[in-house]
């Protein structure tokens, strides 16, 4: 990991979405990014509550909240209309991307480009588009809310922060 | 609702299952049957763990629990396949049936024959096949333990009990 | 065990009570009787909150639920006044009994007479009287709705039975 | 609120410290001081848990957790061996005062001097000793997270913030 901006991801479509989402049209706010699929059992229990648990306590000035269904298995069951029934019945009310499916394999583009290890994991950018911390699986939710403060509390002039916090989380 | 055992299943398929199941052979047991649907959110955080924990303090010689797969909405996001992902990742161990699709309208057959108002239900028969409780929404798991050991108490030559006990639950 | 009554409560003083609470004053109704301290954190967490929940589902001419203060530490910090804090504080309203202090120890005289080895501990009597189950730690709300629906299915003239039911508990 | 330090605590004891404890001491650190009584059932379900959840996450080099034990009630039932026994129990290791009792009534010291309208409450300092927020009653853990995180991004010599965040809490 670098100071540089992050990858843009790669999306299929978005859902719950006015305007095209891009990592560059969200420079100067912190962004959540919950990459999940919708048969995964903790990311149903734990990361999507927790998501909308950020939408409601941080301003969306400062900080964005976003899905990406990153599928890796059962492609069938999760298809786009499947996704679109799971975002009605959960009542999610912010932004889902389709990660690109790969011609050539079950990862999708995102999920590859950010080597991401499994579902859910969280990916926190600050407001340089710079990713700071990459959390797979249930993290909890007073770390994630000290997270997203310590990065929103970065003035958009200083300079990135290189290394990582202590945040007990699993990486690549 | 009589002392008559109440109607046999309608079923496209059932998953989970090594030998048929239905209501008549599995006279003799109390049956835990719990209707639901897969992306219905308080089937899969409230129903699903029951109907789990139920397999788990009931011996199953005495008590039988199934799953019946009554998909009245999202149909498309539902079908088999999605079904048998689901059933993997959320490690359901049970037999599940997939409630039979009406040619003529969204409700399918077993639910429109037990006039189900929704999902998730719990049905619960005693050792006649006849029901005895229907039971709407979240249920507390004291309730469902009492009221199975209730039904499982009985002899199977008592004649049937027909009135309902005080359990606090929505019926058609 | 046997099929005999179970000896009577050793208790200095009810609390909830408006007249005197014994096991042979309850014979025809299953009794719950919790077994707890009120500094002691999974008899305040889980146990308590139980017993409230046993209170709501069965009716109570069927089933008492009663608590007994068996305080085997921390005397000085968990005397009389401190229990009607705390049964006010918790909105606890059915009737406890304080486990009568021993003379020459710390364990009380109740706790002693029933071989208690720590708490929460559940007892659960049938309608004769008769100690049916005893039920160390943490269990299942399922569990417990269960056992004592199973013995208020019993008949008051039905010889007691013997044996435990397989309910996974620790025992002395 | 003001931007000068906070009124020093009026505590007649420190539970769990090796030395002594004052605002003044803890200068350079964000200090959560938790207000709380033994008996009050939302700080044992809530308060006490979350202290410890900020004691796991927050480098203790920069976040100080405290609690202050304000009795307001049951005078007699909370004094210092009851709390001794209490913090044992629920197994506390962080520093806890007894705030100062009141010869002419029944609001303890600090509490009268903070103005505190009950318990829990949480009281935050920044790392200058002034108090930034001061929330009564459950909150939730993301955004405890987030209001800490946010006093611990603030350089030392950053001239104190005068307002409040948007933090939803009620205040004196």
């Amino acid at each position: 990991m670098t100071s540089a901006a992050a990858p843009e991801w790669q999306v299929a479509a978005w859902l719950n979405a006015s305007s095209p989402v891009s990592l560059a049209r969200l420079r100067g706010k912190v962004v959540a990014l919950y990459a999940f699929q919708m048969l995964c059992p903790a990311c149903v229990s734990h990361a999507i509550p927790q998501a909308k648990q950020v939408r409601q306590i941080f301003p969306r000035d400062e900080v964005e909240v976003l899905g990406l269904h990153t599928v890796f298995e059962h492609h069938a069951a999760m298809g786009s209309a499947a996704l679109e029934a799971f975002i009605h019945e959960y009542r999610i009310d912010f932004p889902v991307g389709i990660d690109q499916p790969s011609g050539q394999g079950p990862l999708p583009l995102t999920m590859q480009a950010y080597q991401l290890r499994g579902t859910p994991t969280l990916l926190l950018f600050d407001r340089q588009g710079v990713l700071r911390h990459t959390l797979l699986g249930a993290v909890h939710d007073m770390q994630v809310g000290a997270l997203i403060a310590g990065l929103a509390a970065r003035t958009t002039t200083a300079p990135p922060h290189q290394s990582h916090g202590n945040d007990g989380a699993c990486r690549i």
